[in-house]
C-alpha cells in the first residue's frame, strides 16, 4: 500500500477546503491508501519535510468544519518550480521525499501555477519512470482555467459581489440625490469575477450599468459618455471595475495614473484603480462619488458560500482522488456542463498540459457591443453557479472554522 | 380613528427595516388604527406630501421579506428641526399635513438626530395641545444613544466586524510571512463598532491585538511599540482603527496626516485614517501591511444579520408601537439588560428628552488600561448582540429584498 499526499498553492478562496475534503474523504475510504498526508505550505513546506497526517477527518463533523473554512488550510505557497532539464536536483529531492514518505499518489490543489508544478513533476516521474501518480484539482476565485467549464471557488466569490453590490445599492439609494458607488473587484487579467456583477441585476433592482473589463481597452472619455446618460435617468447607479483594466497601449490604469489625471494627479498609487476611476468622475461630472474596494473579503467570505460551488469543489477533489487512483497521471479535475436547463456539471479529466500557463479569458460574445457591460450569454453562464446556500455553523454568532 | 405614520432617517442599518415591520405589524393589528402610512424619505419627503399607505404588509411574506431587506426601506433624510421658538410656522406646516391626513400617531426610526426630531415635535405637539402621539424607535450601528442598553442594528454590524475580521485572518495566515491588517471601521466619535473587532478573538483564532478607538488619543509612538511587540510573538496581527480616532489636540487622524508624516505625505487625502495608519507601519517596520475598509458593506450586509438583532429590533418596532397606542408620548423605545446570564433583555421606553443629541461613549472600566484593547466587561456586553442567524430567503443565490 502506498500514501496520498495532498497540498494546496496559490491565493485562498472559500471553496478551496472543499476540495481538499472531497480528496481526503476518498483517500480515506480507498483500501488502496495507508496514510493520507498532509503538506502544509505547499510543495514549498513539503520540501522542508513540513507535512502532518489528515486521519483526524474521518469525523464527519470535523470535515463539514473544514469544508465552510476559507482559506488553504493547508497553507500555500507562491513556488514557481524550475525546468527540470536545467535543475534535475531539485526534482530529485522531491522524489527522494516522495519514496521517503511512500507517497504513491500526490494531488495538488491551486490554480494556474498550481497546475504548472503538477505537469512538471507528472513529467518527471514518467521521464524518469517513477512510480508516481500525479493529479491537479483546480481553484480559483478568477475563474481563468482552460478547458473547465468554470473553477471551484468562483462562484462563492461572484455571489459576494452580486449580493454586496445589490446591497451597497440598497445602502446609497435612500437619500434622494443623485450617486455613484465604483466598486472594485479582483481579476488582474481575467475579467469574470468583475462580470458577475450583472447578476446583481434582477427583480426590481439594477444598480450595474456599466462593466468594465480587464480584457477591454479602457477608454476614459466613453466610459464618462456612457455614465453621463446613464445618471441621466436614474438617481444611482453602480460601476464594476476590475483591478486589471488597461488603456489603449496595455498600460494598468492603475499604473497610468498621472499620465490620464495630468500632473496634479501623483497620490494615484495609494489608492487603487478604483480610486482613480472615482478621480475621473469627480472631475468631469459633478456627481457625489464613493469608491469601494472589495479587497480578499471577496475571497474569503464564507457566509456567501453557493451550495454549487460548495458541492463542486468537493467532488472535484473527491472524483479527481478517485481518477487518480484508477492509475491515471498528469491531469487535472475540471468540469464539463451537461445541461443548460437544468444546470448540471460533471466532474471530467482533463491533461494538465493542456491548461498549465494558460489564462482564459472572457469570450467576445459574452462582452457587449459597446464593451462596457456583458451579454446574455454570460449571465446564462454564470447565474447557475451562485446557486443555493450550505448550512454554515456558527457558534454564539461566531462561523467556526478548522485550523492546523 | 384615527391614522399612523411611520418614518426612518438617519444611516442605514440591516435592522431598521426589522423595527418599520414592528411597527407596522402592531399598528395593522390594532383597532385604534384606521390606516397606517409611511412617509417617503422621513420627515422631509412628509414636508412634500410623500407618503404611501403600507396595507400590503398584512402579507406576512412581504413582512418577512421587509426584515431582511437593508437600508431604510421608506428612504431616508437629514434633516434638523429648527427650534419651534424661531420657526413656529414650520411647526404648523407639519400639523397641518398631521391634520390632513389625520394623522394621531407618528412613529420616527432613527439616531440620534432623529430623537431631536421626535424631541421637538412631540414638544410642540404638547405646547400646542394638539393630540398626536410622537415616539422614536431607536437605530444606528453606532450604538450611541444614551440609556438604552444597546441599539438595533449595532448587533448585525458588529457580527459582520468580528466574522469579516476572523475570515481576513484566515485569508491573510496562508503565506508563511510576516503581515499586519489594519482594517479600518466605521464610528466618528464612539467606537463601540470598532470594540466589536475583539469578538474575532475565540476558539484558536485570536488575531486582533490592537483596537484603536474615538475615545482614545492616538500615539503613533505607543501604537508602533505595541504592533513591535506583538509581532516579535505572531507571524500576523489585525489592527481595529475607528475612522474617528484622534490626536492629542482632538484633531481627527486623518486629517493631521501632514502634522504626523511630515511635508511629503500630501496624498494622505485620498484614503481613510486606515491607509495613514498603513503608511506609518511602512514607515516605522519592515513588515507587509495592507489596509481593508469595511466601508458601507459593514451596515448593510444582510447576510451578517444577528438573530438576537433582528428580533429585537423588531419587539423595540412593536412594543414602542403598543406604548404609543396606549396614549404615552415623547419616548423612545429602548432595551434593558434584564438579566446577563442567560442574557435577556427588555424592550422599555425613556423620556426622549435624556436621549436626543446626547452620543454615548465607551465608558472606561470597557477599555483596557494601555487603551489600546477593550476589557472582559466589554467582551461580557457585546457577545450577546451578535448571537444567532434568522433563516434568510434567497432566490437563485441572490438575497431577496422588499423595495418601494
Amino acid at each position: 500500500m502506498k500514501n496520498l499526499i495532498v497540498g494546496q498553492s496559490g491565493g485562498p478562496t472559500c471553496a478551496i477546503n472543499s476540495s481538499l475534503a472531497g480528496v481526503i474523504k476518498k483517500a480515506l475510504e480507498s483500501d488502496k491508501i495507508d496514510k493520507v498526508y498532509g503538506m502544509v505550505n505547499g510543495i514549498e513546506g513539503f520540501l522542508n519535510e513540513n507535512i502532518i497526517t489528515l486521519e483526524k477527518f474521518s469525523d464527519d463533523n470535523k470535515l463539514k468544519l473544514l469544508r465552510q473554512t476559507p482559506s488553504s488550510y493547508l497553507g500555500s505557497c507562491r513556488k514557481k518550480l524550475p525546468d527540470y532539464n536545467i535543475d534535475e536536483a531539485f526534482y530529485e529531492n522531491i522524489f527522494s521525499l516522495f519514496k521517503k514518505y511512500n507517497i504513491g499518489y500526490f494531488l495538488y490543489i491551486g490554480g494556474n501555477d498550481s497546475m504548472d508544478t503538477v505537469k512538471k513533476i507528472s513529467a518527471y516521474a514518467k521521464l524518469k519512470g517513477y512510480d508516481i501518480i500525479v493529479a491537479g484539482i483546480p481553484k480559483t476565485i478568477d475563474n481563468d482555467l482552460a478547458i473547465t467549464d468554470h473553477t471551484p471557488g468562483f462562484g462563492s466569490a461572484a455571489k459576494f459581489v452580486a449580493n454586496s453590490i445589490r446591497q451597497l445599492a440598497m445602502d446609497t439609494n435612500v437619500y434622494k440625490m443623485k450617486s455613484i458607488v465604483i466598486t472594485e473587484i479582483m481579476g488582474r487579467n481575467a475579467g469574470w469575477l468583475t462580470a458577475a456583477a450583472a447578476l446583481a441585476n434582477c427583480g426590481k433592482i439594477n444598480p450595474v450599468d456599466i462593466i468594465l473589463l480587464p480584457e477591454t481597452i479602457f477608454d476614459a472619455d466613453k466610459f464618462i459618455k456612457k455614465l453621463k446618460s446613464v445618471m441621466e435617468t436614474k438617481d444611482m447607479t453602480i460601476v464594476a471595475v476590475s483591478e486589471g483594466i488597461k488603456d489603449a497601449s496595455g498600460k494598468y490604469i492603475g499604473e497610468s495614473a498621472s499620465a490620464l489625471m495630468g500632473d496634479g494627479f501623483n497620490h494615484a498609487a495609494l489608492g487603487g484603480v478604483g480610486k482613480i476611476i472615482e478621480s475621473i468622475i469627480k472631475q468631469k461630472l459633478n456627481i457625489k462619488t464613493r469608491c469601494i474596494e472589495f479587497s480578499t473579503l471577496q475571497r474569503c467570505y464564507s457566509q456567501s458560500l453557493s451550495l454549487s460551488d460548495y458541492e463542486e469543489s468537493f467532488n472535484a477533489g473527491y472524483e479527481g482522488t478517485k481518477h487518480a487512483l484508477n492509475d491515471n497521471t498528469g491531469f487535472m479535475a475540471g468540469f464539463t456542463r451537461v445541461s443548460q436547463n437544468p444546470y448540471k456539471c460533471e466532474v471530467d479529466f482533463y491533461d494538465v498540459n493542456e491548461i498549465a500557463n494558460i489564462e482564459k479569458k472572457i469570450p467576445d460574445d459574452m462582452i457587449s457591443e459597446d464593451k462596457m457591460f456583458v451579454t446574455q450569454k454570460f449571465i446564462d453562464y454564470a447565474k447557475p453557479l451562485i446557486n443555493g446556500e450550505p448550512e454554515i455553523i456558527y457558534n454564539n454568532g461566531i462561523i467556526d472554522f478548522e485550523i492546523l
